[in-house]
């Protein structure tokens, strides 16, 4: 159709960099495009901490668990919906927080965050970088607000590792298009999956890395057999959340 | 830098279309490209659906107030953060629902919805469309879930109207680099805006429609001095959602 929905339609994500670094010129392009996403009614609400530093690199690594790649990725930003910006902005006209503390602002914040990371990612993929989310910071919040040092009213909602590919897996295929759009009307019958999940077993037996037996819903059903991540909801509290 | 570049860095939401329809062509390209973006863990937590109904257009332009186009925009997309789909599939196995319920997996399904939705809105542009978000439908989500018949476990999160833009304004200048990058450690430091306050100040005096005279500063301190979308915590409780 044209090369940006090639690109789009063209994702993977990518854990295995070789060992060219990303210029200052690409950094900076990287970031104004995440800038330039839309943002709810223009608050901005979000910053990106670029780590540098190898260690903390490797702190947060161990956080993540199965993302060991974040230690030796050329480029790893986290993305926080922030918020504390927003405070000091009412503090100097006395202002109560309130505003910034409940559920509609903490999730504002949330989607801007993302937002912008997915302009990243988009324009990492058009300069040939590869990139992956990585939403495993978020098992041990607390760790991480004290390595980044992050005040009230922000929170790490995801890390970006950012790297020229040494190699890629194959697209992994999406859900059948009748059950992920609909018109009007939600559709709460779930078509038959059999033939998708059998394309999922193939895709996950087959893939360079990490090659394992299971279907897109064995995998959910696995995936969301336990409760994940039960201390999120307080660390939102302790981060001055109200969560009402 | 590049095409798609230029592309993400000249990013305007767009309120004001032209009468030409948005073939089923493109539209098909716009979901599959939606479909492309990042997910966590692959769990495709998101639905879309298309609004075609005039009246249900019209009632959900009523819900969002400010956002009268979306009662004429050619195309009008909600996106639907949305775990009905994985209860579904738990139930069949007699899981329990609980690893659904709390805020982990609240968000992921709200981040991936965000993605889907940024993926759609840069297909867009690529293909010389215009689009607005539209966070405006959480003003009533109740009616919303009404309207579009949504179980439990999904949130409407926002709205996109697409279009062929009859107008446009001008790019919105972002915030000053510094506030909005750091590296390893967070700026708790708000640089001086007063610059950036007034270069807000003409941009909002000087865009086509909608003149105002604010700052950036000023805006969000309005915008954030009341408590907004009081319900939407008791709305999400209502989905089945734990907030825990």
């Amino acid at each position: 159709m044209n090369e940006m929905i090639e690109l789009l339609q063209n994702h993977v994500s990518v854990r295995d960099y070789d060992d060219r670094i990303v210029s200052d010129e690409v950094k900076n392009e990287l970031v104004k495009s995440a800038q330039s996403a839309s943002t709810s009614n223009f608050v901005q609400a979000y910053t990106i901490i670029e780590i540098k530093d190898k260690q903390m690199k490797a702190g947060l690594a161990e956080i993540t668990q199965f993302s060991g790649h974040l230690a030796k990725a050329p480029l790893v930003y986290v993305f926080v919906a922030d918020l504390y910006r927003h405070a000091i902005q009412l503090k100097k006209k006395d202002v109560s927080l309130d505003g910034l503390r409940n559920m509609e602002s903490m999730v504002v914040s949330m989607v801007d965050a993302t937002l912008a990371a997915q302009n990243m990612a988009i324009a990492a993929e058009s300069l040939d970088l590869g990139i992956c989310y990585i939403g495993g910071i978020r098992n041990d919040l607390t760790r991480v607000k004290e390595l980044l040092h992050l005040p009230e009213l922000t929170v790490p909602l995801f890390a970006m590792t950012i790297g020229y590919p040494a190699s890629k897996n194959d697209i992994k295929p999406r859900m059948p298009l009748e059950n992920v759009i609909a018109t009007d009307t939600y559709q709460t019958s779930l078509t038959d999956l059999s033939t998708y999940d059998e394309q999922i077993r193939s895709y996950y037996q087959n893939r360079n890395n990490q090659q394992t037996d299971t279907t897109w819903t064995q995998k959910n059903v696995d995936f969301f057999s336990i409760v994940r991540r039960p201390e999120f909801a307080q660390f939102l509290l302790d981060q001055g959340f109200t969560l009402k």
